[in-house]
């Protein structure tokens, strides 16, 4: 019988302590603040970078949406990113990917201040992730998993943890902070070249799938008892829906579930953690300013 | 039947293309230069120092041994690391670990050039590791780890590796090396936490034993046929030699070795990889400036 791992509620909780945060620095005169720049018109973007200043203004964070047209250059978008580094109001600092192909998207992160780089993925922020340096940011989708094992009473230490997908937005540092001193989780991380993939998420007590591709994890890749973090939001067609599509995992939830000692659905799982990790990450920012 | 992978004579090819390299650079008008400080008077310490400076001389490589006396501050180590950084001299740069306690040896492995850092600790070169971008310093055990698996003819797309330890040494750069695209091993870090360590190890083709423990791997840790990669260079007491001890690794070998396709012994394994590799990243450097 599984526990379903109910993402919304914990989103929730975080967003409350949030909140409370929020009154605290504004108390101390600091106004947090995030600023999100969004360049072109790619829909999908648009709304998550909607539902991220719309997070914003519901905890009561000051947020900048910087929308720039798509022809926007390359010295344009590092200007923007320059003012909002010397811009005292601001701590939190994201480009949303993808940007448009002319644009280098390496170098716009390393151009944010790592201290306002609230995604995680400067170059220095990944260093302290791997140095096990707390001075630093963690990407807000790990840093979400984490957080739904904590509040699921999932023990990690001595665990035998395995990470399908090896990114450096969810794969990598998702094992990195499995594996740190206080998690000490025992890590594979596994990937699509991986020979026997069932077989080896089969000896997993925590499977973190992150691989982007829908239902891959079957009923036969877990064993009953493990707990299942689905990262994985797939489009899959769908006649019976009115859109035409529907959103599922990368784990065969209906199968899958039964045999769990828990596991997160999609949607309404690891998706809502992320906006909330990104509000905790530019408040830690505005606490250290 | 095991095949014992020689390190001592990967090193010597390693070495002899080094020596190569030197010519080229000098031919173009370019003579690599490494230094390497030591604080205080840790006989080991000496021992190393020492054998990198001769590897230098050897090869034709410009050394630096600057000796500085166990009471040195940290103001002063570190204006000696910024005068290091520039010396157009110099292309490599490593201050040997340990320092004496009162020194603060993260913010001495910030302060170096990473440009200059070719140990591979310097946050940038760590990131560089992670992100896989190959402009970076790949540190020297591992990167040795990673010649010695090529030379022996090892396959690492799809293999089970097993990384026992996770330091940013050896463990954490070992495993992401391993992970990287065009490695493509499955990669698990086990670690002093793990349960059922030897259950784990069984599952590997690929054993890269990183823990520090004498002989700590058994003959039964180990499946028929895998590589095994035994990092470990401990002191043992042994009433039977002149000195009163032997070096191990942390693999049982005598029981262990029969059962392998190929193993490194200790010493004379990975040891000898590690300067060679220095000299390596050194020569690298030189080329970049």
């Amino acid at each position: 019988m599984s526990k379903i791992i109910d993402g919304k509620a914990v989103a929730a909780a975080v967003l409350e302590e949030c909140r409370q945060e929020v009154e605290q620095l504004k108390a101390r005169g600091v106004t947090p603040g995030l600023a999100v720049v969004l360049v072109g018109e790619d829909p999908a973007s648009q709304v998550y970078v909607g539902s991220k200043v719309r997070t914003c203004g519901e905890l009561g964070i000051h947020s900048e949406k910087i929308v720039l047209p798509t022809e926007t250059t390359q010295e344009d978008l590092l200007a923007v990113v320059e003012r909002l580094n010397a811009d005292p109001a601001i701590h939190g600092i994201l480009v949303q990917s993808p940007p448009p192909p002319h644009i280098d998207e390496e170098a716009i992160v390393r151009a944010i201040d790592p201290a306002k780089d609230v995604d995680g993925f400067h170059p220095e922020n990944v260093a302290k992730l791997a140095l096990e340096d707390p001075s630093g940011f963690v990407p807000c989708t790990p840093a979400g998993c984490m957080r739904l094992l904590k509040e699921a009473g999932v023990e990690t230490k001595g665990a035998n943890a395995v990470v399908i997908g090896r990114s450096m937005i969810v794969g990598k540092p998702m094992a990195l902070l499995l594996m740190a001193k206080g998690s000490d989780a025992t890590v594979t991380v596994a990937h699509s070249r991986s020979k026997d993939l069932p077989g080896i998420c089969r000896q997993a007590d925590i499977v973190i799938a992150a691989v982007g591709r829908p239902e891959m994890v079957k009923a036969d890749w877990v064993r009953e008892g493990a707990v299942v973090i689905d990262v994985g939001i797939n489009r899959v067609e769908d006649a019976s829906r009115k859109s035409g599509f529907r959103l599922t995992g990368d784990v065969a939830y209906p199968e899958v579930a039964p045999k769990c000692a828990a596991i997160t659905p999609v949607p309404g799982g690891v998706g809502p953690m992320t906006i909330a990790m990104l509000m905790k990450n530019t408040l830690i920012s505005a606490g250290r300013s």
